[in-house]
């Protein structure tokens, strides 16, 4: 089984519809980067019924980086969002990160302590 | 300039981790399609900085449903979104759609008079 895993800063105070924004770019995002890495993973997450996402939430950037370091060293597609800043927060903030898809049981227990947004 | 259009019902009480993930659906679903309808217009919207993407809201079915049927009448690339409903909200509900991306002169008349989610 195969999911999509975007890990998001609760910290910058942004309004749902900023958040939902930053998460469609990060699952466009780490779907793109996925392909480049593994073209399969992506076939197979969209062969699988409802191509699961999971929205899951951190409480700083450094928290959100350790999650981007830890993806990277398990040799997973990672991507980081950065905002461009127009609205609400500052220029070049990374609000998210995106992941994926890939095999469940190679995610889950780097994400296991974090909650749903 | 391109632009990918995401709009989404107000009406379902779904938490912002929820919205998150359905308009995350939308917005790869939707480039999917686009992908199929004028694969030029996706390449040329990743080109731009930014990406952009409009996250809009509605406050029930019928009103969503007016503005896909809307969209398709214009002949641009439209996608609904139904949610599986292992969480929150009934099975196969429609939560939102995802348009393009497609040239903005082409969708801002048709959604002009929706507020930012």
């Amino acid at each position: 089984m195969f999911k999509q895993v975007i890990i998001v800063r609760k910290d910058l105070g942004m309004t749902c519809g900023k958040i939902a924004g930053q998460v469609a770019h990060a699952a466009v995002m780490a779907m793109e980067k996925t392909s480049e890495y593994n073209p399969n993973w992506v076939t197979d997450w969209k062969d699988e019924n409802g191509q699961i996402k999971v929205v899951l939430k951190v409480n700083s950037y450094n928290e959100l980086n350790d999650y981007f370091i830890n993806t990277i060293n398990a040799k997973l597609p990672v991507v980081k969002v950065h905002d461009a800043g127009k609205t609400q927060i500052e220029p070049n903030t990374v609000t998210c990160i995106g992941i994926g898809p890939v095999p469940s049981e190679r995610i889950d227990p780097i994400v296991k302590g974090l909650k749903l947004l």
